[in-house]
């Protein structure tokens, strides 16, 4: 049973990758941790060695809470509600954990783009944290 | 543990009430059932009778799966996505389960508004169902 997890690399230890554990270990699942990049001229080298970390990181996080996983940096053209969803039916996943607060400019709480494509458009039930 | 499920009243052995039982079940959980109506000039008798009875429907379904659960039904002049949040929030639900798909009048899929409320605005995560 896999959990994917829509990972933007700024939650280790935090709520997100805490649920995640959290319903790993009560439906005995493994995790999916994406992060996804455009690629091309969007994205920088600087920006896939960052998230290449983040991911390093969030792993030993999982690791240490002995919850089986395996991280993925797709870059492949798609923005991320596409990767997401493209990858949780690809992988038959059981359920999607992604975060939902993003921020206006002026700091206004906004339900970011990527959630709301992914809330939409998954083929399993998702998960929101905020 | 309590799990919250926003029931509209046309679920029962579907997708909605499935998913409940199997998160009352890996969570060691109970769920609280909530109907919302708006009371007062918005809402005919026939309306609470027809929502009373679906959620006895539901319980039925519930109880057939051995799970402990509650079912309420809100007419206190909030509108379903403040009657769930305020719920969550003073019941302390571990989460809250809810459909997301709404149809406009051509029939394209829509975010349910009250989807949208909810998963802004709720104390503890929200799973969503299509």
């Amino acid at each position: 049973m896999k959990i994917l997890v829509g990972y933007r690399g700024t939650n280790v230890g935090k709520v997100l990758l805490e649920l995640a554990v959290e319903h790993a270990k009560a439906f005995a699942g493994e995790i999916a941790l994406i992060t996804s990049l455009s690629g091309g001229d969007k994205t920088s080298r600087e920006q896939i060695i960052e998230a290449e970390k983040n991911l390093e990181e969030a792993q030993r996080f999982l690791d240490k809470f002995g919850v089986k996983n395996e991280t993925h940096l797709l870059v492949r053209g798609k923005n991320p509600g596409e990767d997401i969803v493209a990858f949780a039916t690809e992988n038959n996943c059981y359920e999607i954990i992604i975060g939902v607060k993003s921020r206006s400019k002026v700091g206004k709480i906004l339900f970011g783009s990527t959630a709301q494509f992914v809330i939409l458009k998954a083929s399993c039930p998702v998960l929101s944290v905020k």
